[in-house]
């Protein structure tokens, strides 16, 4: 490794739920913000269903069952959609089943395509109200972001994409992960689409460990 | 009303809970934020326990009965207040009751030493870890604000306050707050420190109601 490598930040992770609002909000915005501050991003999905069971005891979205919350929650998406002209249609179905998309994103790890990819999949349950659960949907979402759809939904049905997805589950629930979009830099964890800018200025103020 | 008047924005609420950690990171900036946008300030303090034992059904902080969220908050407190500059001591105690000082909050309205009063208060129970339940912690936080810590000590006994603190609450619960701390602009509820930048920028791209 060079000098010059080493002077480079530490990578960001971006751990998201295709299910989720807010991670919705960040997956949109986390790669041009990355982009533009010099820090390398890596993709994470993961399935925030069992550490809802585990940690709250619930078998649904908290804004599902907090209607207080809710509320307020569909109409702050709208805001945030507006403030990042992002497109936005409420969805019919909410949460939806995300388990085939996030293996999905699985399957695309190393695709130069990965990051245009998950943005697809998150705009066909977001801004075009489409049940990601339907190989269907989740193909022509790939295919909408210039990867190969039916090599991704082989990759999405093997055995090595379903293992890295509960890798990935595992992983955030030993990073302290408890709702999501996160941003974790090293052992540092950032909760929430409102908080990746901390993240990034935490990336670009911090040394690589060595 | 001149023409003047009509021009200006709408004033930010910010709704805050002395017991709340999040609530003290946005109260000890709101009022800087708020001159720096020419946005009226009005401060509106209310308790959080009644609205979580009836929305969540539990008598302490949801980051007691969830540890995994505790745990984030205590380390993002630390790296907010590092941020923003604020000095940050862990209270030994978690939550403290506040009753006291959101009487005494409710006593100082109008009062042009209100903000940097609420501001030491919060500063006792966050930076110097002391009892805000106490009078005599309460009066001297009072004083150190500049204000005339009998007068607002006896304000805070008084049946006014009470029904102050009480209506405030009460409000909270009919604006659909759900935790602390809030800025309410008209109708627009933002929730959370992190947002207290959209909710001035909604201010002050909103015309005042006719």
């Amino acid at each position: 490794m060079s000098a010059m490598d080493d002077a480079r930040p530490p990578a960001l992770e971006f751990w998201f739920e295709f299910a989720s609002t807010y991670s919705y909000v960040g997956a949109m915005r986390i790669e041009e913000e990355c982009a533009r501050a010099g820090v390398a991003l890596r993709w994470k999905p993961f399935l925030l269903g069992p550490l809802f069971t585990e940690q709250l005891g619930i078998q649904d979205s908290p804004f599902n069952v907090h209607p207080v919350r809710g509320r307020y929650m569909w109409r702050d998406l709208e805001r945030l959609c507006g403030k990042h002209g992002l497109p936005w249609r409420k969805p019919s179905a909410f949460p939806r089943r995300s388990i085939l998309a996030a293996r999905a994103a699985c399957a695309l790890e190393g695709d130069p395509r990965q990051g245009e990819c998950i943005r697809s999949l998150f705009r066909a349950n977001f801004a075009s109200d489409q049940d990601i659960d339907d190989p269907a949907v989740v193909g022509s979402a790939v295919r909408a972001g210039g990867g190969d759809a039916d090599a991704v939904l082989a990759g999405a049905a093997s055995a090595e994409a379903k293992a890295a997805l509960r890798a990935n589950t595992e992983r955030a629930r030993a990073s302290g992960i408890f709702g999501a979009p996160d941003c974790l830099v090293g052992s540092e964890l950032f909760f929430g689409q409102d908080r990746i800018e901390d993240a990034i200025a935490w990336a670009t103020s911090s040394r690589p460990a060595r």
